[in-house]
């Protein structure tokens, strides 16, 4: 006889049944998937009747807390501030926590960014700061701690330890067509969130062509529920919702964007890049009990550059050196006059990938310079026959399937027709 | 770049998201999954959508044709004979195929019987026919042909060559909780079906606590989806509703069961087994060709046994031999005085499955004497202490368990209590 509390084949069928799971089923099937005792496909079943069938509040909840107690717990309360985090969900062209980490930590909060890789249109932040020569994404646990407390921002690479169980989860839920599962969605992000053992966070919940979410209602659903799980752990917890129709700023791809954050942190920019850091730099100082800070200034004032400069050098980048530059370059012109209609974000995150910047599995290199330019944002006026785009790659056979991917994603509009200006913050979602 | 036609992912998702599958997809997903190339956790999600979103007529008939185009096909055509076949979804005491196959041969339709072993608490033909000393599951197809030809009735293990791809899907289904899709249950019974080549078939759909259908209601739509595949096929199909509240007869399990055919093919036999028997035989002849028959008259006058005596022999087995016993029985006595009410089929599966009539695991051995034996069924009066059934086992440590299975399963009612004679063929569905 098995020595197991549970038989998978009975908690797959009372979630496909359409009833809740208990607190001790879900303990057990995290668990035992975690040891490899309930199978692959057993668990694939499962996530796609929680896919189809849904789970309330508190069987998120506890699914969350399976998963975080799949591995180990980080623990910042030996650091002399207190620490927010920010997540985003993804989207193309953001590069926003380079210029926030080093920005919020102007204000004597500690700022641990646990990161992750590009996989598909959206770039991985340490992909991008990869592109500065020296700089290394692999801390130990001690480093980490010495630099938020020297420096106050890290972004480093995410260990092992924290919610085992997520990333095989993940991993399962990319080849069965479970990824859009907002209950899964939300416990695998907030596992790791809550096992890092932050203070405060923010979350960016992006909605829009270049999203994860498409549409408003099921990002606000998200955010809610990730809010929820946040809270419910003692996460001082708040999400916004932002566009993402468009890129943002100028630039997708690795040294691109690192070369456009640092335009930010001198003070300059594109206004959407320094909008959504600012808006965010102000939630998680806020949420960290540091409210009311003037972090415009901060970005005038060099302050947010030098705390730049010390994060990237402790990590052993030279944040003086020359960004590398792709190759080749290619540019998209305008092919009528008028007024920049739409700007499709999926489709230049697509193009940027398909030039280099981002990989197709997760073992592949990523090209530093490569990745697509915009001289042009919806609401602009263009000239035929000018730049909307330049193109970079070190592999110039790849400039033809970048085209395809933006194939109608340029819409130029009459000269005269009005362009609504688009908020870039929807909404906001607190506990 | 991969050669194949679609990615896994998108053919999960388009079910996932309640759409139709094209007929190309079916059959790629099918021949993938036989190759490999779609993984079992991918087949897993697919087959839990289908459950959840379900398939249309259509889609369940490309389906079957997928599954029955993975392996190789029969071919009937070559004999002097119309075939009819018939297949039970399983039930406790079903033991109908060995009394009904000879029977119909005696009218000159060959029976080409393919039949499977007991899992779980139904038990298997084959191992039933395993009880009589000698006789042999396996044959060649030409042994099953030139059987076919001379006896017209053959009950033989179904080749590893019939729908490949259903033996795979099944063994996947079983673990991850997605038998219960009727259109995968369906398709799963017709594709080998279909694959045998038969030219009429007779559905026994049972339903009950005894049955996989506990309700009348997904009963109907299973037979009815089956009718349906059988008849677009080109197969004259029709299926009968049968109650399986209570077991068929008066046993459960290999020797008793074969031991109470012979009783039904000597004219004798429980009433309810004799009633199966003749109107599914009426239901094979029709459909082959040969309604009118008198077929009570050839179980009381020798013609029926005298096929099956034919039948065993031709397959090795010495139909006068003696049965195998079980090495030691228990009785189940009645605990007061009144009308036996209810006795409830699965129960009595489980209890003779306990016995070691069945198997846990398609590795294991049955004991060929092993199961229960009734001596009452609903509507019978009974005294206090009077035995209701006996248990046999060549396990005497088993007796404690089945017993526990047993527990609640037996209701006397008052003496006087009318039981409603219940009719044991609920509907019938033809094309």
């Amino acid at each position: 006889m098995s020595t197991e509390a549970f038989d998978a084949v009975d908690v797959i069928v009372t979630k496909r049944d359409g009833h809740r799971l208990s607190d001790a089923q879900i303990d057990w099937v995290i668990d035992a998937y975690t040891r490899g005792v309930v199978a692959e496909e057993q668990m694939s079943a499962l996530n796609m009747a929680i896919l189809l069938n849904g789970m309330d509040r508190a069987e998120i909840a506890r699914w969350t807390a399976a998963m975080i107690a799949s591995g180990e717990r980080m623990d910042f309360s030996g650091l002399s501030r207190p620490t927010a985090d920010k997540h985003s969900t993804g989207g193309v062209g953001d590069k926003i926590t380079l210029p926030l980490a080093p920005l919020v930590a102007v204000f004597g909060v500690a700022v641990p960014q646990l990161s992750g890789r590009g996989l598909g249109h959206t770039g991985g932040t340490l992909d991008k700061l990869e592109s500065i020569p020296g700089w290394r994404a692999a801390l130990s646990n001690e480093e980490m701690m010495a630099q938020l407390d020297d420096v106050g921002a890290v972004i480093c690479q995410a260990g092992s330890g924290l919610a085992p169980a997520d990333r095989k989860l993940y991993a399962l839920r990319d080849v069965t067509g479970t990824v859009e599962a907002i209950p899964l969605i939300a416990s695998s992000i907030m596992s790791k969130k809550i096992a890092e053992g932050t203070g405060a966070l923010v979350l960016d919940v992006k909605v829009g062509s270049g999203a994860f979410m498409k549409d408003v209602a099921r990002a606000r659903e998200l955010a809610r529920t990730m809010v929820a799980l946040g809270t419910d752990a003692g996460v001082k917890t708040v999400a916004l919702l932002t566009d993402m129709s468009t890129p943002l700023g100028l630039t997708a791809g690795n040294a691109l964007e690192v070369r456009e954050s640092v335009e930010v942190l001198a003070g300059g920019g594109p206004a959407d890049v320094v909008e959504l850091t600012v808006a965010l730099a102000r939630e998680m100082l806020d949420a960290a009990g540091r409210p009311g800070q003037d972090v415009v200034a901060a970005l005038s004032d060099g302050r947010a550059m030098d705390a730049w400069k010390r994060m990237i050098a402790a990590q052993g980048g030279d944040p003086d050196a020359t960004l590398p530059v792709a190759r080749e370059t290619e540019q998209v012109l305008a092919e009528s006059d008028g007024v920049l209609f739409g700007l499709d974000a999926y489709a230049v995150g697509i193009a940027a990938w398909r030039l280099g910047a981002g990989r197709a599995r997760k073992e592949d290199p990523v090209q530093a310079g490569a990745g697509v330019e915009l001289h042009a944002k919806p609401g602009d006026v263009v000239r035929a026959g000018q730049p909307l785009m330049t193109l970079h790659t070190d592999t110039p056979e790849r400039f033809a399937r970048a085209r395809e991917a933006l194939d109608g994603a340029v819409v130029v509009a009459p000269a005269g027709t009005a362009v609504a200006a688009r908020s870039l913050v929807i909404d906001r979602i607190d506990a």
